[in-house]
């Protein structure tokens, strides 16, 4: 046990240098590189497509989508007309900053605004690794149920802001959301929990308005053009 | 890449050994350990429940919950009043043997006829290590949809059977269980797909049925009594 854990601190270590290089380069370019992290099927690729689908006339969009090993995920993206880019992590439970690199190493950064990077369908081990993005959120989906803050608890502590997904499903749960602000505050005091439905699209407008904020945040922090 | 590969291939052939082990001393003691998997929310603990509530006349249970490092799950299964036992996995996002291991020493086997393992609430990384189990199973639920069979296809390989849990939600998603079916046959031809609702307990007799064979098959297969 002690031998695995030291070698995972050791690929962790390594794992946060390359991240921060990543994260630098990214700013040289003004490209902003949002990570979302979720369980399977809480709604990461609807709400990247909602979301380029409503922004898409202020910014230029590229996702980088991370799957086990297979497309259905880039398809969607790429029938948007947006450039999207595969990472088949085979068995990889989680995206690595290499993995990152390699994947941004095939589009064209000076001329994108923002990249997405869907991270695995996973709520533990995506949370444990820097990805090079500058902005993490995350995503729970109504059906999961409102205990996932105590059983998950690194995940809600490593984003900015959780969306909770598929409103549209709370009449016929005993989901509260009450209770899951609640717990999320005691992990995350300053995150943001905002209640939608890529379905119906209420709601949207709030996350919209949340992720402009802190697209422009991270873009005023990048080094002027010389 | 070539290092992490190197290190992951060890500690799978170490762990493969260890759950051989305890998969022999659990049928040395005709303790019968199954291994429930799937996606944080699917309904694990749920169903867990409902099969012990129906079966408890007919074995002695008890149970193992692996959570990263919460006790929600653990105080259901003890308030059945059947003996639960936590691993707490800290940031592990699996179960190995070794931890089945130590948690099985907290039970007196002899005394038990089947013992449930919930492992944690992840679809990749628990498909791919052995836990000593004699049976492996996954739930899907219906909000996480269809495609995931295509997504986690490790997962979907690595089990007998496959629960389709909270059909209740049928009529509100575009969940097609048909083309789960095919998609699971693709992967596992002869591995059952059983729908069923924990909530309204339609298809429950279903599941009730394919786990006692299993239980008995298992059963059958132990060394008598000397």
């Amino acid at each position: 046990m002690t031998k695995i854990i030291e070698i995972h601190e050791k690929i962790l270590a390594e794992n946060q240098i390359e991240a921060a290089a990543l994260r630098e380069q990214l700013s040289l370019s003004h490209t902003v590189l949002i990570n979302v992290m979720a369980s399977p099927g809480a709604g990461k690729t609807t709400l990247l497509e909602r979301t380029i689908e409503g922004l898409r006339s202020r910014y230029r969009f590229a996702v980088v989508e991370a799957d086990l090993d297979s497309t259905v995920d880039a398809d969607k993206i790429s029938a948007l007309g947006i450039p999207a880019v595969q990472i088949e992590t085979g068995g990889f439970c989680h995206v690595e900053s290499f993995m990152t690199n390699a994947a941004l190493g095939e589009l064209d950064l000076p001329s994108l605004d923002v990249v997405f990077l869907e991270n695995v369908g996973n709520l533990i081990c995506p949370s444990q690794f820097d990805t090079g993005a500058h902005v993490s959120v995350a995503i729970l989906s109504v059906p999961e149920g409102d205990d996932k803050p105590l059983k998950y608890p690194i995940m809600f502590r490593a984003v900015e802001a959780v969306v909770v997904n598929k409103m549209d499903y709370l009449a016929v749960t005993d989901f509260d959301v009450s209770a899951v602000r609640k717990r999320i505050a005691v992990l995350n005091e300053d995150a943001p929990v905002i209640p939608l439905s890529c379905r119906t699209g209420g709601g949207l407008d709030g996350w919209i308005e949340w992720i402009i904020g802190r697209i422009e945040s991270v873009r005023s922090s990048f080094p002027e053009v010389s």
